[in-house]
């Protein structure tokens, strides 16, 4: 190892002990902290987040990564995967100008706090003016990012969300689904309306006795308490460093059924960071993959493993038993309507599995006219509600339920959306590739989670980000890349 | 201002901005971290404390100082204030080698964590090389420091941990108590044995009800909940930042009354910090004074103001409420009986108001005789069960319950006991001032701490460190320096 890898080892190291300060003060903000501490916390992360941007900038960086990459023959196959991830992200720093960088923190900041207020109120026309300057700075910044990676403005955003992602790829796929997703949605509401009808989940249900519940769950899906531990906050997420995972859900009292899904399937991206390589903790090829491969870790636990037959009969006694309930409503069966019912919703984040997809879809044509200026802000209210009635069957009420109720776009998240139907095809595929292996499902019936995790952190978490990129591990785990056949295999098998 | 003056503050703030982050990771540590990832957050709490350590001692630090003091004419009272504490934190940072520091952090840490297993087997001969090690690098310490602040070893310790205190001020205070002190203890034990017997307060307590109780009665005192919070930890603590005070209580579910004191306690700490100057929050001139005056604040709250007769009334029905009890174990009268109990403990934090100056006493004699060398180790125990036998009457069980009971030498906080007492006499003469003044005694009975609140934010909290000292304050507020008879008074009319 020449001195110059060496010393940039060190320098990420710190560069990574700053991020995770970071990332415990991040969960901190959104679980504990009193409101009014507020302005206070943002200054420490500002200033937490500009020595990492110092660090990671640096001219002595790209000095000793020249002499590192002269020198890169001494290197084994991590140490080179880390050294071209070092450099990649230098090049992308390095790129950015600090004045747009600041803008960006500034213009999205002022969006995202006026979102919440423009979303409450209906009110497209306040929220209007800060998206038109998020549009513009993020085009900006993906110019200057395609610039360096060689791409399209829109790939390069594609790229930095999804390693080698390209729109060619995302709109095949989406054309593949868009040509039988109305279809089964429309069969899946058919087979629904002719069998018996769920029974609602009535009762009181105590917020102690949901966390318990969450708990419980999550270590017979193998979440390692001794390194993590589970919270409140108003959106369900996964937080904090790789030895210590915290997620969050919310709590209904008069219904547990959401939160039991949120924390199952924070608990799928909780475990995918608890079996990343610790030996490269601190160095950027010890991370995670892109989002796709994440959203597929979360999709596997929640979609695939834990709507089961098998699990559903697993875990039915165990919400009798945590609730004190009993009854028809109770039993796995009725659980598997509530987990499996489908119906067409103006709400993305309350769309169940087969028209999630088309919620994607509308997303993604439109953030792509919009960042290519073929759509203006001004008439996306228009645009969104009418791809949303050829897409999904029916019209959002209001901008609220439509194009406000993302916060995505508003913080500047364009070449984001994609990741979440991405995942969910990978997370069929993996888990079709691990059932072909061994029998991973039929143990989900005795809550035994054991051959579906070691499957996983043998192909995807201990792989860190020394896999490349999503489809690489794909391959390596199914012999195949995006395979929407897959997919469609397990919806139609579920709802069709 | 001059540039150099504009500069020190720039950097002075951004070590405190470091130095707020390792405040909450800290406080995160003690109440929330799981235990597998201590060792990563110690990696991210060294590296931070690396980092505000280099920001202080840097050499431009020296001369930003050089040019700043040179043209100090232009600051005002606030900023030359502040320009002396920022030197006087270089000289002594740039004073102590960086391999002292380290030695010193590795060998406490080692300590600490002997001890916890020491203490609870009864071992000094396990904890007894490691406090060896331990004195031997505060001597060094101490010397250095005495040098740079022109001062004796011991002097140097008292200095950095209450600024201007000296032996020979604590030596007179403490054989001033010690002259009255045995004589008041035995009459208050003989009063207590003539009166009724404290009746017990029986019953199962939930830590849901106790924690209600305490944030009721944190509001009542006057903490804001808008910038600060309560929680649990192994010891209560006050941890946290400006804007965000955070302190932690442990639970008794058979008796919740200690719970209640440490509650109280804390909060007398954290409006201390809720009331320092805001628009100093990042200089070192904006933090609070040393030991003494942060110890006056919280006993000034639970012994002079929440043991007085007036709260006793006010709180018994907050109590009796909070638990649903009822009876003659519940009245005002009774809990007096408990808050004011007097014993002769082994124990220091276990310890009553009036042979808690006593375990004081013991420690500060016997830790200026370790300093010196003229006490070695090894004769530390028999040394301790004599001493203890003659100033408080009983001789320790065991080691586990004398010299092992308290971490501060074991963790190299050598200089720091004398101001628990110190904090006590100042808590008296500020509470007498206070009262000289306005009437912020009954109001107590009402549950209104505003008067006496108000009196603290103008006489202590408000000053920040530009009062420079505890002395000072307390001839601001009473005309005296430290009144060992206002100390006494208040003793007498309480326990004589």
């Amino acid at each position: 190892m020449s001195p110059a890898y060496a010393r940039l080892e060190a320098r990420f190291r710190e560069a990574a002990l700053l991020g995770e300060a970071s990332a415990i003060l991040g969960w901190d903000h959104a679980t504990m902290m009193p409101a009014g501490a507020a302005e206070g916390r943002a200054e420490q992360l500002v200033y937490l987040g500009r020595l990492r941007q110092e660090k990671l900038s640096a001219d002595e960086v790209g000095e000793d990564l020249a002499a590192a990459e002269a020198a890169a023959g001494g290197l084994d196959d991590w140490q080179r995967a880390n050294l071209a991830e070092m450099a990649r992200g230098y090049r992308l720093q390095r790129a950015v100008p600090a004045d747009l960088n600041e803008a960006i923190t500034r213009a999205t900041s002022a969006s995202e706090m006026c979102w919440r207020q423009a979303r409450a109120a209906n009110d497209f026309a306040a929220q209007r003016p800060h998206l038109e300057t998020v549009i513009a700075l993020v085009r900006e910044l993906s110019v200057i990012r395609g610039e360096v990676l060689g791409l399209d403005p829109y790939d390069a955003q594609l790229d930095c969300h999804e390693r080698g992602l390209r729109l060619e790829t995302v709109t095949a796929i989406f054309d593949e689904l868009e040509g039988f997703l109305p279809d089964l949605v429309d069969r899946a509401l058919d087979r629904q309306a002719a069998g018996a009808p769920a029974l609602r989940l009535e009762g009181r249900f105590p917020r102690a006795a949901q966390k318990a519940l969450g708990e419980k769950l999550m270590a017979v899906l193998g979440f390692d308490f001794t390194h993590g531990r589970l919270d409140e906050s108003h959106h369900p997420f996964t937080g904090g460093v790789r030895d210590d995972s915290r997620i969050t859900t919310r709590y209904d009292e008069a219904d547990p059924w959401p939160s039991v899904m949120a924390v199952l399937h924070e608990t799928g991206h909780a475990l995918y960071g608890q079996g990343l390589p610790p030996a490269w903790r601190y160095q950027p090829v010890g991370g995670s993959l892109g989002m796709v491969i994440h959203e597929s870790q979360s999709l596997i636990v929640e979609m695939q493993a834990c709507r089961s037959a098998e699990f559903l009969r697993f875990v039915a006694p165990e919400v009798r038993a945590a609730f004190g309930v009993d009854g028809p409503a109770w039993t796995a069966e009725n659980l598997g309507r509530h987990a499996h019912a489908v119906a067409r919703s103006p709400i993305r984040v309350e769309a169940d599995e087969v028209t999630y997809p088309l919620h994607v879809i509308l997303r993604q044509r439109l953030e792509v006219a919009l960042l290519a200026g073929d759509l203006a802000v001004g008439d996306l209210p228009g645009a969104w509600n009418d791809l949303h009635a050829a897409l999904i069957g029916i019209r959002p009420p209001n901008d609220a339920d439509g194009c406000l109720q993302d916060v995505h776009w508003m913080g500047g998240g364009f070449g984001y959306f994609p990741t979440y139907t991405l995942g969910a095809i990978a997370a069929a595929q993996l888990f079709e590739a691990a059932m072909a292996l061994r029998d991973v499902r039929a143990p989900l019936g005795q809550g035994d989670f054991r051959p579906l995790l070691g499957w996983l952190r043998e192909n995807v978490h201990g792989l860190g980000r020394g896999a490349g990129d999503a489809e690489t591990v794909l391959i390596r785990a199914s012999g195949r890349s995006y395979d929407v056949d897959c997919f469609r295999r397990h919806l139609e098998a579920r709802y069709g």
